[in-house]
């Protein structure tokens, strides 16, 4: 049986993670794997009604720490149903987002300390991780600008948010330094392309055969 | 300004700690202190929503731990939004249930360590506590005799359940006597009205007026 192996996308808003999951996906079918794509919170029915109590009613509704124990909630449903199942089964699973987005935002925005977070990863999911993470390293402005464009909204830029998504951008790289061979760093302002050739190349490697 | 109490009533199903609640309630407000009936899961909108994923459809449609995280979101929604700004204000909060029904049913009856739900409580409650926990302690037998009597069900006579509740009056007796000072451990056999007395009492004692 093939190895499997759990790869997840991480960075901000507009870094082109959606993009580049479908890539890998067609690239890494076309070479005779079997590919699982998801995305958190969500992917599994229970996490999906848990990411509906997240993403509905007013942004202040949830304190950070109770965000962050109902994203730990959906993704210990994800991790139980679905990743470590197909992982199991020689599939390669590539998530959008997982734990190191919950790390980033409700640390970063919420003001959690990162030791907190990661002491909540290791009760409820022990030494469960990726085994390749790649993050997309892009300007804030950058990103911001794709996200704009594809909703035709302004509000995004303003001052405040920038703020809050250079915060966010500065707590991704950290990350990164800290775990150097579970990450792989990518230059979001590459061709989509150049992206997708960098991120096979590191799941080739992690799968033995790069 | 009065002191503020944060009173937790815990124990097996039919125990009669609503029962207890609403009778400790209207004895000390006939002695002019303001009290707040509260309880778990559920005490806000926002646990509300919680506990109805928690308490609709397919009784193994979470794992253990995802019930935890799940309780735990609900209960930081209460305790900040409702607990903390009570006791602060110098009310009673009397709440049906609070962590040691995690610690009894998740533990018991889901099979996780004591110690792994104990360090999730600190992680997110930190040393928050009640300054009371009214254990009424049944025979699961007489307890379950009541419920049914209220819900018109033998169903839940069958002997799994049973040994289940066995499990869970134990657990609950191993919280009790781990935390003397903050438990008291009332005989749910004795009639309401000197159960009401006793645990009337232990209320006064940590007023600092027994």
């Amino acid at each position: 049986m093939a190895k499997g192996l759990f790869v997840t996308l991480e960075g901000g808003e507009g870094a082109g993670k959606s993009t580049l999951a479908r890539t890998l996906k067609t690239a890494l079918e076309a070479e005779g794997r079997s590919v699982v794509l998801t995305r958190e919170p969500g992917g599994t029915p229970g996490a999906e009604q848990i990411r509906d109590l997240l993403v509905r009613g007013a942004a202040d509704r949830w304190s950070p720490m109770t965000e962050a124990l109902l994203f730990y909630a959906a993704r210990v449903d994800h991790v139980e149903k679905v990743i470590r199942p197909a992982v199991a089964n020689g599939d390669i699973v590539i998530s959008d987002r997982f734990a190191d987005s919950t790390m980033a935002y409700q640390g970063a925005a919420g003001g959690l300390s990162l030791d907190r977070l990661q002491e909540l990863h290791a009760i409820v999911l022990g030494e469960f991780k990726p085994d390749l993470t790649v993050l997309i390293d892009i300007e804030p402005e950058t990103g911001l600008s794709r996200t704009a464009g594809r909703d035709g909204s302004e509000a995004r830029f303003e001052s405040k948010a920038l703020a809050f998504h250079e915060r966010l951008r500065a707590a991704f790289r950290a990350l990164a330094e800290a775990e150097p061979v579970r990450f792989v760093c990518l230059d979001g302002d590459q061709p989509p392309a150049v992206l997708a050739e960098q991120a096979l190349q590191a799941i080739r490697e992690r799968l033995g055969h790069g």
